[in-house]
């Protein structure tokens, strides 16, 4: 079953530099974010689903390779996958790229696991088990 | 009845920084915010008390004058006053500069009102009212 | 001569909101400088213009009124106007809103003068006059 | 011979903080940004001998494992450790607690190589190596 990978594209905000001129690293995570819930919600899950069923997809690790850096303009993209879909946890890729000649500035994965409305882990919401079965 | 002052100090962050090696002017908002929260704690009011009155100080207007920059590593220190207090609403005033030559960097206003559980305005909280008696 | 407007589209991602769910004040700022951004580069003028003048378009005053709050997943746009330009200035207004109303979330300014490599203020650019020669 | 650590305190900012009410995951890594600068300042490096060495320590690979969440006005610390250090890299560890209970919120590590002028990579600097040559 092949893996189907999502893209989202991104422009480089002038907020996002640095006193380097480029990119600040923690940046990287948010448009891995960004990447994320633009997938859920292709997938038909926005914030609103998530809250109906009082679970959270929490981060428990986050992880950036940084090859290249970007710049104040740029225009990036990142391609994101479901690298593993458990019971209780799921799991990340992303590539970010620049458009133009498709570079890779950096790669990541985060891993999630759901808790529930009292902070507790919870098992992987039967929504998201069917919208992933097979991607992973 | 004299204006008391608050003063919170402050370290600039890399994080903070732009492609122009300055601070991003954006952050300056979040600075006086943070001063603001300060001078509401320093006074006994914290995220607890306004979450049990069930009431919000929410931003309606905010304001600032640039004359410096300052740059990574800078310290700097922001004095914070209470510039008016009414029944609905009330005004802060701050000025933003450099520790060491206390050379201004900026100075500005926010101005609140308070919105209750429903999101609707309320009058100004009577343990508001109590702390800035005499401040403004 | 009519003002020409500028509109911006984004989208209110999950690291823009606060604690009170809604997006964090001071990121309205870094919107109006993004919709700011794509004013000039619509016109021809991206970050390699600047540096090849060696003149930097500083902010000298900000200003925000919020009306109304914007939360995650929001679709919002930002209309930016040529409000005043001078020979030493410029400066630009701003109207944030709900894609789906047109409801005004907020609206503000920013005054910004040029400075040359030095730091000192110059002139406004010539390929900045020609740009808004018209519009204001 | 004994590893050093560097502590860095910190308080949560309301800026830092989600819809979820808690610190945004990507905020972890400017903790740890400010506490690699505290660290390297401790010691005697600051921008400015950057800046002169014509050297930057620039962040290949991030990574967080997230154990507990922190939330508005909360007070954490930072501990900071140099975890390898060779001639052509070096990397820290860090581990983020709060300081009432001293409970591990986060723990992550940063690699980092160091890059010249023209952007290429050289050696770790002599004046780097005198900082950390036994403390790792």
């Amino acid at each position: 079953m092949k893996k189907k990978e999502f893209k989202t594209k991104l422009r480089v905000r002038f907020s996002e530099t640095d006193a380097w001129g480029i990119v600040y690293y923690a940046n990287f995570l948010v448009w891995f974010e960004v990447a994320r819930g633009e997938l859920f919600e292709e997938l038909g899950v926005d914030m609103e689903t998530w809250r109906n069923a009082e679970v959270m997809p929490v981060v428990v690790e986050a992880h950036c390779r940084y090859l290249r850096s970007a710049r104040y303009g740029d225009r990036v993209s990142v391609e994101t996958q479901v690298r593993l879909f458990g019971s209780k946890m799921m799991e990340f890729n992303y590539r970010l790229m620049h458009e133009k000649n498709k570079q890779l500035i950096a790669e990541g994965y985060t891993k999630h696991v759901f808790v529930g409305k009292n902070g507790n882990p919870v098992n992987t919401p039967v929504f998201v088990k069917k919208l992933f079965r097979g991607h992973a």
